[in-house]
């Protein structure tokens, strides 16, 4: 594998102010994120993987599993935010009170924070070049009363561009990247580069979940894999990440999104449920190894 | 619907450097760019939907309909450039000559310029914040000998940030706009902020293709809506806008993405492809409308 990255240098000034800029901040941001045990970033290469549907119900999961209020989501797509929809919350505003603004509560008494929030209408685009969208992501990270929490799960867009960066950047006590593909060999190539992304960047890689993997029909049974197979078992190979686990592709999983309710509480006895719900449990296997070596 | 956007304000300093700048290329850039005679953007809100398969079939159909060697693809997608594995060149480098930088060239004489062709191999990702990005597409159309091209189709990664907006900038002389989009919900809530995005930049919108619309199993040919159906229907009349045409989902097509042979070449019976040649026909119809007009 080659080790050479392509990373943008900085002029030395844009890097002195920006620095002298992040050190004010970095007191305040690390009295909020102090409060927040977990973190855990969901990570693609390519977008339409079901990154954001992975990140719902993870949170879902966690907050049924005995941290209801304990539990937030961090929609850090800045140009589509899809949390608030697939949980149910689009439309929404951002609570405020006397002691500042509070993230809207979802399902299991969830913490979500969203561009999707902040915006008049849903059809509003965010035309916003790299630099206030880190602007963005930091004040979300600093000036939101997240409160107490056991996890913080960061749905990040696809690429390796300025909102992962940032967020890596803000937060080098991120557990860990959860990292989303599909099978194909399209996807794979791109997937390839986030690992070695979060490699570069230091960021543990907990593992890789392989979604739409193999459509049953529900009138013959007949399994296809309409986006190929195999392909992340390569990647597991050839890269040494752990596979997480593999979702079977379910009509269900995206009605149920469309719906906003996660397909883990609508659709509780489908395999798709029953292959998240081990994927759940290998995390938390992965976190309580952490914390036990911590 | 809402007419307000969130749109960036750029400090007054870095704005008039960057137009100092801008000018000087300027020239270069129209130089290069005005031996090409169409230019077409191919845009998404959310990512996965099929862009870049649909940008490599269009250039394919058009560069097989009398437009061999006047076909250029651009893959703007600067984190996940996906075009030359679907077009089969993968690994190429660009060749170097006395007059300059040339484009790689793929099958039917298409001319490929892509990230791809730059980084040492497939797994480098390229972690790059806004700026640079911005740069390197500029010199991608500026300095890169396209030659007098019929078509150029520009693939542009998802979403409303540095990437469409820097080709929205560098290219006021767009014919259009093509919008790919899947059948969710969840994916219409983002494709109305790719429409909201290119009025707002009064880049005319071509039309709209919904992309893997309906899967029909090869075994007992039960046709179930994976992804939704009817999304595009409710955005087209919503927001008027012309609806291209609907691709089935097809196993075969991601297949031949993998292959490196474009699916229209590969299953030209298929019924997606019967579809995609429909709505080749339309995007010239179109254009040849818009030329009659000029």
């Amino acid at each position: 594998m080659s080790k050479e990255i392509a990373v943008e240098k900085e002029p030395d000034d844009v890097k002195a102010e920006r620095m002298a800029k992040f050190q004010m901040q970095e007191q305040r941001l690390r009295k909020t994120m102090d409060k927040v045990k977990h973190k855990i970033a969901i990570i693609s290469g390519k977008g339409g993987v079901g990154k954001s549907t992975v990140t719902a119900n993870l949170a879902v999961a966690f907050a049924r599993e005995g941290y209801e209020g304990k539990v937030g989501v961090l929609d850090a797509d800045i140009h589509g935010p899809c949390i608030p929809k697939i949980l149910g919350v689009q439309g929404e505003r951002l609570p405020v009170g006397p002691s500042g603004i509070f993230p809207v509560t979802g399902p299991i008494d969830i913490k979500i924070i969203s561009m999707a929030f902040l915006l008049q209408s849903e059809e509003v685009p965010v035309i916003w070049r790299g630099p206030l969208k880190m602007t963005a992501i930091r004040q979300f990270l600093t000036d939101i009363q997240w409160g107490n929490l056991e996890y913080l799960f960061i749905d990040l867009p696809p690429g390796t561009g300025d909102e992962p960066l940032s967020v890596m950047q803000l937060l080098p006590e991120l557990d860990g990247v959860v990292i989303v593909t599909i099978p194909s060999d399209v996807s794979q190539l791109v997937v390839k580069k986030a690992i070695t992304f979060a490699r570069h960047l230091n960021v543990p890689i907990i593992g890789v979940i392989e979604n739409m993997s193999g459509f049953i029909c529900p009138n013959c049974g007949t399994k296809t894999d309409i986006f190929s197979s195999g392909g992340v078992d390569k990647i597991s190979d050839e890269l040494r990440v752990p596979v997480l686990g593999k979702i079977p592709l379910d009509p269900k999983i995206c009605k149920n999104s469309d719906l906003g309710v996660p397909f883990i509480v609508n659709s509780p006895n489908s395999d798709s449920t029953k292959a998240f719900m081990e994927i759940v449990a290998r995390i938390e296997d992965v976190l309580k190894e952490k914390e036990g070596n911590d």
